[in-house]
């Protein structure tokens, strides 16, 4: 039998989080949080400054869940009115914290700045409440229990948030349900879409077995996630080995990772150099490898020919075979490689030439029609490729499978 | 007197939204742009792929208020559960929409892949639904109506959801309540920071003006926006003037647009052509200047001199100069932007050098150290920079700064 994992839910206030003005990041970063100490964050709920909207979800959530946390509303102003709603469920009133106080003169007084008539407000909590100290700002954390449930308020601003959560939050939910050894493995995928993949391992019989599986799509990408479920041990293993066996060298990593990260770390490895030659990616295989540091020690540099006067002139790609097949053909992207790699000097030369659209196609040529190549000396494989979807991720899928076409040279596959 | 705003509600589903593996953005998407049409998010809901938690979610917000949207759970596999709990709202059932069934198999064909078990269940809708095609990708939007309450299901994926919305909700939106006569004026704005963006516009007086003003920050970038308050026509005017008076050259386009958007249309409006030379972005300016379709009328190319020597052996950067002052100084941008716009014959040449860190930064060179040069064959002009943040917001920013260099050398400023 599986037990659930344990519930947790968040509430945020803020007018700003719900007329575009800031992103809000609090579930992301609590849900990861919660998810390592083996709860589940169930509901995450974004409500205006507005003490009937965030009454009615603060009652609704406790109504559902153990544990509710609410963030923001704690500060000095008339719009902040989540301590009131949290009294209210309390049954008790709003009163001044002394401790909080003394900080909050203290603060005032290190900075030379006058107190304001607001500012001690930031001490008022709901009478008996556990205080948490905010050592990152002012307004304080604070635990309420009433019939079992659990709430806790939490200051607003991501720093005060994730500072109070990790001095006191996480601990407390570690301590309130200690996680038991659920094992969990990724897979990350290159080349299958999602329904293809799902409807692959159904067949195999994943969907048969005990076991927790996710499936995440992003550009020629799928991450595959099982989780174990209480006492399915065995169907776990017969899990992740039914994954390795049914998408084999599609598998690029076990692990949630870009492909990118597995690409250089599988050059580092070998110490192996690599150069590129973009055209349809405009530079976007330089740019994802860019954005890892230390890079500079696998890559040397590449040629963006979106003309092809560049395909010609720095590449050395041949006039004669650019006029006899066109730019987005084999012949074109096996002489970019090529000249990548010289003209890089590094082991390895990755070339992309397709037609991303949205214009540009034609019946024999259409859009999404990419060849990527990789040359290494003793000789240059290309792939052709039909991608589909809107520019961005024909662009970006193409990206994608050049890098993958770099990993399985390196690892075969 | 004003009227409060007609309200929504957006629920979005799926469990990778609730574990920390993704970022949901689609609140501040949607919240901007009902904001923009008059409308006001009221509330956001994130709950897992879970039909007990999603009906609950659903049917609660469907009873406060007048429209819903809900994001996700319309895909093919098991945990897409969105459809139904739609149905069973409507009191229908699901049937297939053959006219999507149509498209699923022709985009099948077109990339000679073959259908899965799952795949038409993409074009599974609510008995009754008005159907609103995708674009983006394979599952259709959905419209259902019941006693005055308006359901709207949209695709999950940020692109597919924001096609969609774009093609068919916002237009609904904006014919539902039409938004009294209110003008509105974006402007972006860059190098500066928001706090202090907004500190000068205040100081100045902007905040003494009865105008709506919100700011939305990205790397190197700052959106600020105005609206006109219900009798407040003449205060908009002075606080468009203002912001036009106090941050003049710095707005690089008076709409929400990208600043590569702003120097392709200046570049195509004179006629002329840009080549790049990459070292600390990697690609990034290529990448982010090809996502643009058409650009090739533009855009040459370039090279990503990651390594110094491709510096020297691709643009001729001369040996003695790097040797003298490292890759990262004024001389060695200067000669990259004369390379790139030697090699790639270009009327333009841009370049950018610098230290990217997190590792890698001296005393004298510290990391968040950028130089961006333009050269146009008559001279050539170079900035140094000092960029803040992590890594890829130091890239961002310096790819943001450099392509703004070659909108001042177009229009002054």
């Amino acid at each position: 039998m599986m037990s659930a994992p344990p519930r947790l839910e968040l509430i945020t206030s803020g007018a700003e989080l719900l007329n575009g003005a800031v992103l809000n990041r609090h579930a992301q970063w609590l849900g990861r949080e919660a998810a390592g100490l083996g709860w589940e964050l169930h509901r995450d709920t974004t409500v205006p400054d507005d003490p009937a909207a965030l009454r009615e979800a603060m009652f609704s959530a406790l109504a559902r869940v153990e544990v509710l946390v609410v963030s923001g509303g704690l500060g000095p102003t008339s719009d902040d009115v989540t301590r009131d709603v949290a009294a209210d469920w309390a049954g008790v009133g709003v009163v001044m914290h002394e401790p909080t106080r003394a900080v909050v003169h203290a603060a005032y007084a290190a900075r030379n700045k006058p107190l304001n008539d607001l500012v001690e407000r930031h001490a008022l909590v709901v009478d008996g409440a556990e205080v948490w100290p905010n050592t990152y700002g002012l307004a304080p954390g604070e635990h309420l229990t009433r019939d079992g449930r659990h709430l806790f308020l939490l200051p607003g601003p991501p720093r005060e948030f994730q500072g109070v959560a990790r001095d006191f939050l996480l601990p407390w939910l570690a301590a309130r349900h200690p996680a038991g050894p659920v094992r969990r493995q990724d897979f990350s995928v290159i080349g299958w879409g999602e329904s293809d993949l799902a409807a692959r391992l159904n067949a195999d019989g994943l969907a048969g077995l005990a076991v927790e599986v996710a499936y995440c799509a992003a550009p020629a990408r799928v991450l595959v996630r099982l989780a174990e479920r209480s006492g399915g041990g065995e169907d776990f293993d017969r899990a992740v080995a039914l994954v390795r066996g049914a998408l084999g060298g599609a598998v690029y990593a076990e692990a949630d990772e870009p492909v990118e990260v597995t690409v250089v770390r599988a050059l580092e490895a070998r110490g192996v150099t690599l150069a590129l030659a973009e055209s349809c990616t405009g530079g976007l295989i330089g740019a994802r490898l860019t954005e890892l540091a230390g890079v500079s020690r696998v890559l040397r540099g590449g040629v963006v020919c979106y003309h092809n006067e560049l395909k010609v002139g720095l590449l050395g790609v041949p006039e004669a075979v650019l006029a006899a097949h066109g730019a987005v053909s084999e012949p074109v992207a096996r002489a970019m490689a090529e000249g990548a790699r010289r003209v890089g000097g590094a082991d390895l030369g990755l070339a992309v030439t397709g037609v991303a659209g949205p214009d540009g196609g034609t019946a024999e040529k259409p859009v999404g029609l990419v060849y990527v190549a990789c040359a290494d000396g003793r000789g240059t494989v290309v792939r052709e490729l039909r991608l589909g979807g809107p520019r961005s991720l024909i662009r970006e899928s193409a990206a994608s499978m050049a890098l993958d076409l770099v990993r399985r040279q390196l690892v075969g596959g």
